[in-house]
Formats: structure tokens, C-alpha cells, sequence
């Protein structure tokens, strides 16, 4: 494994989720990391992204170097040929080549701006990262996934589990503000890789990009989706086809503990932050059913079995 | 000792600040802190004890992880069963709960807003710390006290008495601002646990709350109240009765060499930062009997030895 | 050596060339900065001052501290005797010294205003630190030099030199803002005092600072500078005569394959930020003659020489 953007940069996903298990439950102290330095670059905000990977790449015995891209850094120029005269003070290419000589692994963040379709669904920053960087890159989120999250949750529901192929439903929850459809597209993709049965329900004019959803039963009633589910995993998204636009929704698609009786007992998941009583009740939440915190601890291992693959194939 | 958070979490104070001094004093690299991680958390700005606090960590061998809440991560709701439709973006019982997951130990700093009295005295952010994230909390400055200061405050004063008791003033300075009482209801607190003489000097209106003053002599008249004092700690704070006021004051409170004539050759003491020349005369600050710089560089000692304490009680 | 500030710092610049390049070339790993502490202080944007420098300080084992001092810090006076009764919370003379007692070595981005050329000139925020902190001191650009921006390009020029004294033409490049002189300083201090044969060329209006440039030849034909150079250093720079201000400019100053014909086939240099077909044309920059990629990787080697030499003088 060279980069790590999508479950598509892996040869086996189940082997992987498999492999940080079994580095979760090792009290070993791993030094592959020694004199090595990851690069974590966030063009966004980040709260557990941002610690996790530092904790997983501090398990691995690496020095990282943190670079708050707006606020620490020079504002970048995308555009191939642009002439430079307005506010960017630094072309991607000369920044992107310059960390790739002083860190051995770079990490970015790297939201959409759900503007223009195209353009965010080309996922150019972290693209053009790997073409002139030269080192290999890892996605903290970017426009189009956010593998690091999807490799967590996968790691959680192989711990929780009770069958080979459980139910997984991904519902759209509400939301006030227009949110991108990463999280929800690299969850469908992993969990599809993964090859468990994967119903995804939202309202109409909602449907993601068929590339991630491929293979998952769609249905647009959340009760009926719900119906003996293993796992429900909770999340909003703005609308794919009408770009980034939060549609006008009359029915109630917060999720309660009583439209989760018809699961079988169903765990509920999260990638956080979530806006309580908005997207997802407080009773669901604290319920003991919830595998939030779950899976947060997981983005550790997640973050930190990717980067020891990197370092063992790399250096 | 779990958290540190006040005078109250500690046995024997005393015997703390003599800790303290015999860590300064030893060469000796402590490993204590090897594979953990404390995480340091600010709400506020914080130059002293940011460093002071990631140089103590340093000392005995912990990975320290900084995230500034405000610039870094995402708005927090603080407000239990808050439906979260408005600009925060994740529950103190989420972020806390995770950092816990990801921190050994979890520093905070987070000042009060001096708006509402009864919110800033119920110290609700370092409690939710507490009760969310599992693990211990260190108080890197409260709405209500600031402890690693006054420990450092302590070990100086240890350092530089020359009798067992010596009398301590706490005189109140004038400032351009409302500031917290913080600072001085810290060190009232810890002077009096380690049995010294206190006298607290401020204009009528600038009563602290008793919570932190019982034991106390209070004088309104500064020059009175410096009378034959050994050490002088200045300090300014808004009103706590009239509360985050700053009340008109006629007489002049500033610190001067001519003032300290009556003491006994005092020791001047002041936190920092400190505006000069409305708080605090340059001629007192660089006076030989300043103890300015001692007590910051005492700031790592301070954090060093709770922080060993902590991993020694908990690890 | 004890502080960094400028080529004057430096007995034998050459020699320093020298061993910078033996530890690029060496894969040893140092130790002599274990257990020592650096403060990286920013009061500027940075990505490779800051990246480099960190990841030099960690190549020698060293402890970083890193204050992004207008974000993290309180807002700092300069003036000697001032009643801080405005905007400024904290003195440098105490900050300063608190710094001191909590780092080793402080290192300091401070950029000049370009508003009062005597101030600019004094560099008073570096000198104050010098004289306030204690430890050593090194310069992550100044307002008058960038002294580690300099010894990477002369350790470029040394890997890269196929005569023992080639040309070096600096050339003043357009751009759309006004610029610090101090790239262009502290590249001619450098190259001089290595006994390069050097030109510098702009446009009438744009003299440097004799102090820099004494023993350099200055043409206003940039053309004409050109003819045989075997290096070519492309910066921008605000005038220093008419201080601070970008002066109308007819010609176009702009560097491209086609000028450079007349060199003897000449390297291209640039510290960069560079503004892409601003400053500099594409074509230029992604020639294989260009060198911005070299000097940027020597920025690790020229830190972590200086940091070596200053561990090794001091402690």
C-alpha cells in the first residue's frame, strides 16, 4: 500500500480491520515509526481526526509536525498555469513538494466546498498531494471519502458482530446546514468491500453517487429500512443530485429508540460530531445500544495500522 | 491524588510544594511519563502556562497533543439535553468523552465570561471534563482558580521566606479591564492551607468570596495593610459583588517603591503577564526584590510534580 | 556561536557550507539535543521555516515548542518605560525571559512593517529577545535578514557550483505587493562573504541597503547581469529607499527561458513562496535547471547546522 484514500487502496479490507484488532489488543510498543515524521495538514477543523492520528502515529515511535494550513501557512494556488496575482501566495505544487521533502508520510484534510459538483467529486487537493508530493499520502477526509472514519467503523462492527453477514442500514439524518456526503459514501463503500448486506434509506432527492451505493438496497421508508437491522448507522448528508442543498423535508427522520424496535436489537453508530436532539436523539445516544465512543477509539487503531502498513511497504 | 483542580485535592500542600523544590533540584530524566499522553486543551489564550505545562510533560517523557478548542476543533454545547440546532456543533459530553479516549491525562483551560456569577462560580466546564472524560484533569486556569499558578506561587515563597510564617499581603492593582478573581481566590486559598499569615488589601467593592478568604485579615487601607510584610502579591480583579464590574476608584493602587518602605524588605510577587505601569511599576518589577521570574520559571515545577503524582497514583 | 542572526554570527561561513553538507550526507543520527528544548516563536506565516526548523530540531533530538505568538499568545508591547494601558497585555522584556527560562534555544519569525524604515532597520523585536532571554537566540527571519534562508542557498550553491567562484546575479523580480528586502539582504551578505562574484540587478528606485551589498556589482540592465551568470537568486523586494512602496515599473522585469540564453546555462533560484507567472514564469521554475526544490531541502540541513553548532558552543 502506497496512499490511503479509499477502501480501493487496499487488497483486503476484512484483513486489515483484522490486523488492527489484533494491534488494539497488543500492549507491544511498536518503534517501526522511530525517525520517521508524518506531516498532518488540515485545510479544516478536526477534533478526533486530529488527535488520533497523532496518538497513532506517536504509538508508532514517529515525530509529527501539525500545519493548520490556513491559519499557520500561505493561502495555495490550485489552478495549473494560473497567473498569480490575486490572494494565493503559493502553488500546490511547490508547497505539496516542499512537505514531501520534509515529512515522510503526509496526512490531509481536505473538505468539499459544495459548490460545483465536478470540481469537489474530482477531489483535486489530495490528488494533486500524491502527484507532487512523491511520498505517500494518507486522506483525513477528503472531498470525496473519509477512509480513516469507514476503517473504524468497520474495526467496530467486527468487535460487535454476532453474525457473519449482519444487516447494516446507513439513514440520513437531519441536519440544519449542508454537510458533505463523504462520511456517508466511504461508510457504503467499506461496508459493501466488507461484504455485508447494506441498506441505505433517505428521503427522495437524497440518493449519493451510485460509485459508492453499488450493490446496496435503497429504500426510501426508514421505518422498512429498519426492520432487523444489526447496525444503524446514523448520518446527514446534502443533497448529491441537487448539489449541496439542504431539501425541504416534512416527515421526521430523527432517529428514536422507538423506531429502532423493529431492529434486531440493532447498534447504533455515529462518526461524531453530532448535533444532539438534531440528528440523533439523546436517548438513542446514551442508550447502551450506542457504539459512538466505540468507534472513536477506534480511529487510534485505524490511523495507526494504515500508517505501520505504509512504513513496513514504503521504507 | 485523581484531578487537580483546587487546594482540596491535595493531601498535605506542604509536603507538594517540598516536592517540588527536590524535583527542580535533581538532574535526574524521569521516564514516569513514557507512553502516555496528556492533552491540553485551551479555551483561552495561555503563553506561561502552555509552555510550562508541555515543558513539565516533556520532563518525564509524555507525548503531549495541544488543540486550541476555539481555532482547532468544533464549537461546544455545554448545556445538558440541548437541542443543537444553533452554532455549536458537538456536546462537551462527546468531545470530553473522546479526548478521554485519546488523553491519559486532559489539562484545561478555560477562563469565565464574568457575565453571570453563579455560571462562572459552578466551574461547569472543568466539572463536565471531569465527569465526561474518565480520566484525570489537570486545571490549567478555571473560572474560579488557577492552581498550578499558586503551587508555583508556593514553591517560590518556600524558596525565599527567611521566618516559618512569614506575613503575606495580597493587595489588589488596578487595571484598564474586568479580569477574573481567579488568581487571587487560588492564592488566598493556598496561602492560608500552608498555614501562612495572610492580610488581603483592596477597595471597598473588591470583597473575594469568602469561600476563598476565610482566615484572612481583610484592610481596605493598602499602606496599612503592607505593614511589616514579607512577601506582596499584586494583583488586580473585577468585582466579585458587583459582579465583573470595575468599579471607579479615586485613590491610587499601583505598587511603588515608596509604598514597600514599610514592609519588611518584601518579596514582590505578580503572575504575569502584567501591564506595566498601570498594575505594577517598572521600578518595583525590576527591582532585585522581584520575584517575577521565579515564580514562572517555578511553573514547570509546579506542573512536573503534579503531573508525576498523577501518573504515580492512577498508572 | 551563540546567537544566529545574520552572516556576522558566523567565523568561517564556508566551513559551515561545508559540514552542513557532511550531515545531509551522513545517516547518523545525533543526540546532543536530548532533553533539550527549542521554542519556535512566530509572529508570521511560515510553512518551510517552521516545517524545516522542527524537523531539524528533532533530527538532533531535541524537544519543539511551537507559539504561533498573535493566535496563541497575549499581544506583546516593545516599548521601553510604556503604560500599557491599550491593546498590549504583556511586556517582551517578561515574556522574553519567561521564554528564556522555559526553552534552550529561541528561535523568532518577526517580518518587518515596512512602515518606518529606522524601525524596520533596528530589528528591535530580535535584539529585544537577545537581550531579554538570555539563551541563544536564532533568526527564522528578521526584519532586516533570513540568515538560515541564506545558508541553505549557499549550501545549493556549493552542491551545484562547477567553478570555484561562479556568477551569481540577484535579480529583482515583479510582484504584486510590497515585499521585505530582507531575502535580498541577507542573500547578498551571504554570497559575498562566501567570495562569489556577484550582480544584482533592478529597476532604478530599488537600490538595497549599501550595508548589504558593499563589494556587489549593481546593473540596471538586467540583461545585461545576465550575460554568463551560473546563478541566478529571483526575488522580489519593496523599495528601500523610497521605503516600503512598489514603484511603477515599465519594463518586464519577469524572468524566462528566453534571458537566461545569455547565462552559462545558469541555475534558478528562488526561497520561495513564488507567485507563478508573477514573479516567476512556469516555464522557468519547472526547467530542470531550476533549483527551488534543492534550497527548499536544504533548509533542514541548514537549521539542524546551526542548531548542532549552537548545542555544542553553549551547553
Amino acid at each position: 500500500m502506497k496512499h490511503f484514500t479509499s477502501v480501493n487502496d487496499i487488497d483486503d479490507p476484512m484483513a486489515l480491520v483484522k490486523e488492527a484488532i489484533a494491534q488494539k489488543n497488543s500492549k507491544e510498543i511498536a518503534q517501526i515509526g522511530k525517525n520517521k515524521t508524518i506531516g498532518l495538514l488540515f485545510f479544516n477543523l478536526s477534533l478526533r481526526t486530529r488527535m488520533s492520528t497523532q496518538k497513532a502515529a506517536q504509538n508508532l515511535g514517529m515525530e509529527v509536525m501539525i500545519l493548520n494550513v490556513n491559519n499557520d501557512g500561505w493561502a495555495l494556488e490550485f489552478e495549473e498555469g494560473a497567473v498569480m496575482n490575486g490572494k494565493t501566495v503559493e502553488h500546490i505544487k511547490d508547497a505539496a513538494a516542499v512537505m514531501g521533502l520534509y515529512c515522510d508520510i503526509l496526512a490531509i484534510r481536505c473538505f468539499p466546498n459544495l459548490e460545483n459538483k465536478e470540481e469537489d467529486y474530482a477531489d483535486n487537493i489530495i490528488h494533486q498531494f500524491i502527484q507532487y508530493a512523491k511520498v505517500p499520502v494518507v486522506s483525513l477526509e477528503s472531498a470525496t471519502r473519509h477512509p480513516l472514519q469507514s476503517l473504524a467503523d468497520m474495526i467496530t462492527i467486527q468487535e460487535h458482530k454476532i453474525k457473519e453477514k449482519p444487516k447494516v442500514v446507513l439513514t440520513w439524518a437531519p441536519h440544519i446546514k449542508p454537510i458533505p456526503q463523504v462520511v456517508a459514501n466511504s461508510f457504503a463503500e467499506w461496508t459493501l468491500a466488507s461484504g455485508y448486506d447494506l441498506t441505505i434509506t433517505h428521503p427522495e432527492g437524497y440518493e449519493l453517487s451510485e460509485e459508492f451505493t453499488k450493490g446496496a438496497t435503497i429504500e426510501t421508508n426508514q421505518q422498512k429500512a429498519l426492520q432487523d437491522a444489526d447496525f444503524v448507522y446514523v448520518k446527514n448528508w446534502s443533497s448529491y443530485t441537487d448539489y449541496g442543498k439542504v431539501l425541504p423535508i416534512t416527515e421526521d427522520w430523527m432517529l428514536t429508540n422507538k423506531k429502532l424496535e423493529v431492529t434486531n436489537s440493532a447498534k447504533v453508530m455515529h462518526c461524531l460530531p453530532v448535533r444532539r436532539n438534531v440528528e440523533l436523539s439523546d436517548e438513542v445516544l446514551d442508550n447502551e445500544n450506542s457504539l459512538i465512543l466505540q468507534q472513536a477509539e477506534n480511529r487510534v487503531y485505524a490511523a495507526q495500522t494504515v500508517l505501520k502498513k505504509i512504513l513496513e511497504t514504503n521504507f
